[in-house]
């Protein structure tokens, strides 16, 4: 059996071009005790791959050229010699992009995935899967977030933003989203329900915008971008603030000229707690965040946006267009077209 | 009786000089129905009050011209007309640069403080006072910092940084004090027991000198300066790393053009917590704080390490020195000088 797989041909400088991504192909190997073969279903398309692909330390390990491409990965169990999966199974692990994977399950992280036939299977890879849970858990652990709280998201109709933007909202938030564009304003206060929008590339003063918005100020910014907008939202914190970081997308493509932050002395101003997170670190809240979401997804309260590409060799072009900044929700590729009525 | 006090003459830029402040002369009114008459017996000179002297919004109010400079004051109760004060009690409140005062300690905050008459009254402005409270709260609570840690406080010399690289000793941690000549290395290493010091200002490259001292990593940076030092140590701290906000006298003098920042986004690399802190706002801890510290003293643990200037007329030059960093320890003015020997 052969298995399609996409590695790094070059590592790219600022947003990522086909020309870095290469598909190769190879046998599957036979499978090992204690291993399960994988029929990869759907993949999770995230920023924070971006800065992988650069030869610099960061909080995972970079790739290297020829290298598979990782990426959160949910796959259904085909074969298994592991006693903890049947075939059938479906699980969750940060693999890679390719059509088949093998691991084992007792020494590298997959989690089963308990399947709602009633719920797509997309669904557990974006608003219910990682970020959704990274947007739960940023704002009420990290982020600390109480009901009445002026909330801000930057890339408010992102994967992890749009999610947050209504989180906040159902938790008695007044909620503000920054996007980059009319359509994507128009979306998180039409379709999402948060109360206000500010387009931060049309607004010709950002700190007048967010301030006409926020008259009284902001009590958490769930930053997923850092650079120029935390820098205008650092003066606009109330006392006692509180900004979760969850990503700064501004950098991942400029790693070596970093946007320089001149307002963090406004930290010590307002007593501002700022605090990086990573959702799998706070593993007492998982359970909350998944049951939480998946009750909130039936309800018809929690809105999970997608945009869906078909077929591995689309991946790149995926993340691609993810990287530009030109796609709201999460940014999924299905890896045949079964997934979405699969469950 | 005549009182003295000193003004706001003009606004300074960067360093304050000595026409910014002059001397005026008032009769001390009568005292009301509640209120107390202070002989005011030691100043506290404190950076952040030069934040104060700027027509910008900060934690504290600007001061106006022809305004009473605040600052921390201990004072002797001369008279009363208040039930919580007797004649000779001693209290400490934010008051300003006058030799006397005159207050209701039931409208304003002002705190009783017993004296032992084992420790120098200037102590209690200093080491056992709001810079030694500091220290301990923003290592203790707001720096969650715990035996093992290796600890880097910046301004190591200084009256909250000397204080806090003992404490941290004292606590089972590493440290490592930054600081602006090699008298002050010798001063932290030699007498206050902390393990290394780096000379920021003639160190050849910062980064190094910090990996050189610290090959494992930074736990907790409590933070006095912000600025470059901040910059240079975000990308050196370790997983988890936190980093209390203190002061950032860098800013003090630079409001309009603040240092910027290009290694934020190590927060999220690293999963940093940083967070501005003012130790008042930790009511819960300030009565441990102050007993454990006083122990420390009496012991011989915790080493008070003060200047103190001798007259009310020499107070805005002990300010002009302490912004300009050549000092170390405690800032302090002695409206007599009895005060040493009080108590």
């Amino acid at each position: 059996m052969q298995n399609r797989r996409i590695v790094l041909a070059s590592r790219p400088e600022g947003i990522p071009r086909p020309e870095n991504f290469t598909i190769v192909e190879a046998p599957v190997p036979e499978l090992g005790e204690g291993e399960v073969l994988l029929e990869n279903q759907v993949f999770a398309i995230d920023p924070a791959v971006r800065g992988m692909l650069d030869d610099v330390k960061s909080y995972m390990p970079p790739v290297q050229i020829g290298g598979l491409i990782p990426t959160m990965v949910l796959g259904r169990v085909v074969k298994s010699r592991s006693p903890q999966f049947k075939e059938g199974d479906f699980g969750r692990g940060f693999i890679g992009w390719e059509e088949y994977s093998i691991l084992n399950p007792g020494s590298v992280a997959f989690e089963n995935v308990t399947v709602d036939p009633a719920i797509p299977l997309t669904a557990y890879m974006g608003a219910l899967g990682w970020s959704g849970i990274t947007a739960y858990v940023g704002l009420h652990r990290t982020g600390e977030m109480k009901a009445g709280d002026v909330v801000v998201v930057s890339a408010a109709a992102g994967a992890v933003g749009s999610v947050a933007g209504q989180v906040a909202k159902l938790r008695g938030c007044r909620v503000i989203g920054i996007v980059g564009s009319d359509e994507k304003a128009a979306h998180i206060t039409g379709d999402l329900g948060m109360d206000a929008a500010v387009n931060y590339r049309s607004a010709p003063d950002l700190t007048a915008a967010l301030q006409a918005a926020c008259p009284e100020g902001i009590d958490l910014y769930f930053d997923n971008v850092g650079g120029r907008t935390l820098d205008t939202i650092l003066p606009l914190m109330r006392p006692f603030g509180r900004i979760p970081v969850c990503g700064m997308i501004d950098n991942y493509n400029h790693q070596t000229e970093q946007y320089p932050i001149r307002n963090l002395w406004q930290v010590l101003v307002n007593r501002i707690t700022m605090r990086g997170f990573l959702a799998y670190e706070a593993p007492d809240m998982l359970h909350e965040a998944e049951t939480q979401l998946a009750d909130w997804f039936r309800s018809g309260d929690l809105v999970a946006t997608e945009n869906v590409t078909v077929g591995l060799e689309n991946t790149p072009d995926a993340f691609i267009r993810l990287m530009s900044g030109v796609t709201s929700g999460k940014t999924l590729v299905a890896l045949n077209d079964r997934v979405t009525t699969l469950g």
